[in-house]
């Protein structure tokens, strides 16, 4: 299994997921800003992973204010976390993990002393999350029927996170266990990644796989192919609303219409305390042209206007579970998720720590 | 707007829709054979202009077996048929066509007669195509709300049909109306008809067009952004059950869970009164190279498998309405489309042609 993300202590190693699954090349990142823009080109992507490369470069920024600048305020760092997050608006780790990283700093006496928290606290959310996926893991497999044939969308494995993956840990771990026949996977336009990242973790590992393009997933379901559908998430809100990839929607749409459970797999991080339904989620628009080129080529013609969200937002009623790293949770989702992470889970929210010193 | 197939009275003139729309590139077909690898390529495609193609290629190979083998019976024009018409299984067009041809050829007394009797059937078939699409493009204009922005899948326009097109034809009607504000079209994947072929089609015609991925037309019905769906069809069974492109039955899902009317536009020609319901539809699998490669660029990892049916069955209740250059049809299905065709117009089955001399 390859690891997406390695921290040498000094500098972040990414696995450049744009170059997959023709090339294995790393990114070696020396600064935040470099982390900032691989997270932008989505070079390192997937909610829980974003989570970890956005704190560590957090700790990068504090280790460069120091070097730089001793004498500037702490306040800079709360900048530059603001940044790091605005890379990608819509996963909610990615947000959740940079405040943890500047509340920790907050009780720093000094730039040193909040470079050794950051750096601290980096470490324990990467390994924080690696546990949360294994647990994720397990616990997903158990709600795999035995002999199914699993369809998933996107990537949600070892490339978005930093353990076996969420979704994709699930059904990884039900393969182990000699539960699974097979898995679907969604291409995933616009970027590929069900056919780029997840046939090929699959494929490196021998489980068995058949692509399909994304509006194909339907037929599948209404032939009665498919007997349960797994997918990640982005952005968990306190009602059970998920914002997970483009299609998810639609794939959640279609189970429910076909009786076909309807699984999302997300570690706690994702759960984002302060949004009460999708209708509050952000929602990341991308570059048009991501839509009207392919792969270098342009498939649309010139001056055809595109439009091209990242996600979308499953209600909570089409969800059959949510599986985290400590528990499935089942409707209604609002009281499950407030007794699973009670209120001292609640995390510091953007506002409070864009204010405190 | 661009004319997709011309007759010379000797050969036939196809315009290369694979090229699209990066050249606008014709072949010259002198030969029943380059039809039908035509259609197989989908150099040509389109449901009603497959249809006019064959019916041209069963008329050349009258010719050609005329000029080489005049002792020939003409039992061999029937083996000719059925190799024309599982060139693409699915389009009820392309086989009631050449069925026709053929039937039109049986009564001839010598090869010369049944080439001129062909020959003048395929061309009464591209006449009454082109006059059906512009019925067909009246009456389903009218269904579109003042205003609306429709929403559209694969290509059904020109490069469908022998005249303006059929869904994509009633939303050209409708903007020449004056009732449109916009067009959002799907990408249509693998072969990117909605891309390449129908925002071509529209940014030529200066009608506004927005471009999606695939399966963002869930999140677009959900917000509320679109006010009806109108698609082709490529067999439409006796109770309304309807093949056409992959992801149709997805979109008719999504319509009816959003309450937005979806609506499918074909000729009479399209209705296979042989078959009872969308179950014994035959679906046509296609190479998976077209879903694990695209434009020339290899997206998926080599070895990996991939299903690529081209077609899916969207079952009549999902149906708003279906649109005809004879009529607008409202469920159940099975009584309006027999009193609309009644049995004058039930076509010779493939065991007739087959069996007859």
């Amino acid at each position: 299994m390859i690891s997406a993300i390695q921290w040498s202590g000094e500098r972040l190693k990414l696995l450049d997921q744009t170059r997959l699954p023709g090339q294995i090349v790393y990114l070696e990142a020396d600064t935040y800003v470099q982390v900032v823009q691989a997270i932008k080109d989505m070079r390192v992507r997937g909610a829980p992973l974003i989570g970890i490369a956005g704190a560590y470069a957090l700790a990068m920024a504090a280790r460069d204010l120091r070097l730089r600048d001793p004498s500037a305020p702490q306040q800079r760092l709360h900048q530059i976390a603001n940044q790091i997050v605005s890379a990608r608006p819509t996963a909610a780790n990615l947000s959740r993990a940079v405040e943890r990283v500047l509340a920790a700093t907050a009780r720093a006496a000094s730039l040193l002393e909040a470079e050794e928290l950051a750096v601290r606290e980096a470490s324990l959310i990467h390994t924080e999350e690696e546990q949360a996926s294994l647990a994720l893991g397990c616990l997903g497999a158990a709600l795999v029927p035995a002999g199914a044939t699993v369809l998933t969308h996107c990537n949600t494995g070892s490339l978005a996170t930093a353990g076996i993956g969420t979704a994709l840990g699930a059904i990884r771990e039900a393969w182990r266990q000699g539960r699974l026949k097979r898995v679907v996977v969604t291409e995933t336009r616009p970027l590929l990644q069900g056919a780029r990242l997840t046939a090929w973790e699959l494929a490196q590992e021998g489980i068995p796989v058949t692509l399909i393009v994304d509006s194909a997933a339907g037929d599948m379901m209404r032939r009665g192919d498919i007997h349960c559908v797994m997918v990640g998430a982005d952005r968990i809100a306190v009602n059970g609303d998920v914002a997970n990839k483009i299609g998810t929607y639609t794939l959640a749409v279609l189970a429910a219409e076909n009786r076909v459970p309807f699984y999302v797999a997300a570690p706690t991080s994702t759960v984002d305390l302060t949004i009460e339904s999708g209708e509050h989620m952000p929602i990341e628009m991308r570059a048009p042209e991501e839509v009207t080129w392919l792969s270098g080529v342009q498939v649309a013609p010139t001056g055809v206007d595109a439009i091209n969200m990242a996600f979308d937002v499953t209600p909570a009623r089409y969800i059959t579970a949510i599986i985290t790293d400590r528990g499935v949770l089942h409707p209604p989702y609002g009281e499950a998720l407030k007794t699973l992470l009670g209120d001292a889970e609640k995390p510091v929210s953007s506002a409070a720590y864009q204010t405190t010193g």
